[in-house]
């Protein structure tokens, strides 16, 4: 019989680094000869980034209700379990996900005001107790982090999505609902200190890795 | 204060006459000097019509998993009712929706085997105790129905959507668990026999609504 894969998922605010080291956690794991399946959400699927697209559009068409919201957050993830994470799993590889549920509780929990428990019904309706093995928190203060986002807005001279165009009361929401997260499953999260130099932060996630690989493995 | 309008919806499978009749009752309450809103779903407003083109779209990508098909018809419901459905009753009006919660029991109930539970945690989520006042059933055996679709479908020279593409097996269970509902809440229900000509399906629908009328107005 295969032996299971496991569920890495990578979490934290815009501009602490998240997509750089996605990549450096897959290359890690590939470094140990392990198949890696590296993914995102809000999409990670073809339907997945679809929904993606209607969330993050910036257009102004009236708001969308925060309901409407969580609900197409939790469409896309059903897909992206279904068609590609649950399969990978059960064929023994490792999954490396940019964001999942935590973010949501972080951005429509904290951010949006949506109450915890209304946000745990759609998480067991769509996940039935499945929960990633690890998650790597990258945490770092907000005013650290809004320099980095201004700096790759900058570079990259596009039209902010709706995520980024949230202030600052809401960013320190999402923080503190990731901080609250953590401390409350310590045995699933790893918290990264993120405002460091990329060698130092990448040397605190191998270690973090590395550790549960050995565990597992 | 202003009293609160009447939520009216239509069921129904594929080619029982549900979009004419719509608005032939939404003309019956104009002809009474209400103000009325005619919708439907999926859709009803610009990010619910998005999310309909997603589902009914039917390119051949990868298949939508039930559970996504499930969120994504809550997520354009719940937009609908934040943005048009509540604040028409709120104001007095009375809406006239072409399907609702009663479509998704039997599509998606009914049709792909959702447990009737799972549906029923969703509803309760996105609806928070809301139902219509008057759900108008319109019932016609599926030969009949088939018969009408597929002329429809003739004239209209368009591509079947994903749910006219469904099989005979499936429009039965959609009929049937449309019934059960109907049972379920018969003084919710007006069941149309709608396998008659028009004037007839339209005189057994005036006599219903205009019961109703007369006990609310």
């Amino acid at each position: 019989m295969t032996k299971r894969g496991r569920f890495i998922t990578l979490e934290g605010g815009e501009g602490v680094g998240k997509s750089t080291n996605v990549g450096f956690v897959a290359g890690c794991l590939k470094a140990q000869g392990l198949e890696v399946v590296r993914t995102r959400e809000p999409g990670g699927t073809e339907r997945g980034e679809a929904i993606r697209a209607l969330l993050l559009d910036p257009a102004p068409l009236e708001s969308l209700h925060v309901d409407a919201e969580l609900l197409l957050m939790f469409a896309a993830r059903a897909q992206h379990l279904a068609e590609k994470i649950l399969p990978a799993l059960a064929r023994g590889a490792w999954v490396v996900c940019d964001r999942f549920t935590d973010a949501t509780f972080a951005y429509q929990g904290g951010g949006r005001g949506i109450p915890v428990a209304r946000i745990a019904v759609l998480e067991a309706f769509v996940q039935q107790g499945l929960a990633p093995d690890l998650t790597l928190l990258l945490d770092m203060p907000e005013a650290a982090a809004k320099q980095r986002l201004e700096s790759r807005l900058r570079d990259r001279s596009e039209q902010r999505d709706r995520f980024e165009q949230e202030h600052a009361n809401f960013f320190q929401a999402v923080r503190s609902a990731y901080l609250a997260r953590a401390e409350q499953a310590p045995e699933r999260f790893a918290v990264i200190d993120a405002q460091y130099t990329l060698d130092n932060v990448q040397a605190q996630i191998r270690q973090a890795l590395m550790a549960r690989v050995a565990e597992w493995y």
